[in-house]
């Protein structure tokens, strides 16, 4: 089973790789992971997705609880709203630079760069929109993909 | 000064830990770091940006490659396209909705979220603007943040 975890950290050296060796050395795969500064900029946060054992997992999060520069730990729940954002560098021409226009429309993606043989698009969403787009462009010919972990927050209060 | 570094990783275990130790035991200080799948689920693409000395910097890229599950790995240029995801939590009543929402659309940010004492909104871009909205978000009281390091790709060809 996928779980969503997220780590509030002082913003110190070394941490990142003291975290994700936690995992590592637990037997947990990161499917993924973004970090990104808070409003605080001491203070970043960590959004981990792992898959695994319920309660080895519940081990590591007590172990991360006491790393020191782990401020606070939590599992998101299910019902939390979740975005990936994805850049993908796609062929096109201007053959098919309609229908390509078409998909980005009905997505509610972006055109972000354009050149004469290819586009670079912006989408954020969650993981299966992310990948049904994907999918509709590979026929296109994708050059390139960047995409972020996937980020978290809970509902309501 | 800031490097932006991109790495293709083989999707192993513990590539991640490895890559983030290899920083930090050189004393980078790892400022923001984004690793989501590419096209091929078996590969990804870890994003990283790091502040420091560029010899050393140099010395850390070579030694990147020489790692096993590491594929590729390349320092991207300033004039690439670069985007940031934020999700933020944000108060808000009946009396402030309707700046909250000017604001959203000034952006071009989304609301994806919304309950009686709260919006969670979500916004894309450089850092510039995501910082220059988190500012004017201040004052209606920031609740919670979350964001995904920067991604990048260059442009055209």
């Amino acid at each position: 089973m996928k779980h969503t975890i997220s780590i509030l950290v002082e913003n110190h050296f070394g941490v990142l790789a003291r975290v994700a060796g936690l995992f590592s050395a637990r037997g947990f795969n990161i499917e993924s992971l973004a970090v990104g500064e808070t409003e605080d900029d001491t203070i970043s946060r960590m959004t981990i997705i792992v898959s695994g054992d319920e309660n080895i997992l519940e081990q590591v999060m007590k172990q991360l609880n006491k790393l020191i520069d782990v401020i606070k730990v939590n599992e998101i729940s299910a019902s939390s709203v979740k975005r990936d954002l994805l850049l993908v560098k796609v062929s096109s021409n201007k053959n098919n630079r309609k229908d390509l226009m078409q998909l980005v429309d009905i997505f509610r993606a972006k055109i972000i760069d354009i050149s004469s043989g290819s586009m670079v698009i912006e989408i954020t969403g969650d993981e299966d929109k992310i990948l049904a787009f994907l999918e509709l462009l590979t026929p296109f010919g994708i050059k390139e993909v960047a995409r972020t972990g996937i980020i978290a927050l809970s509902r309501g209060h």
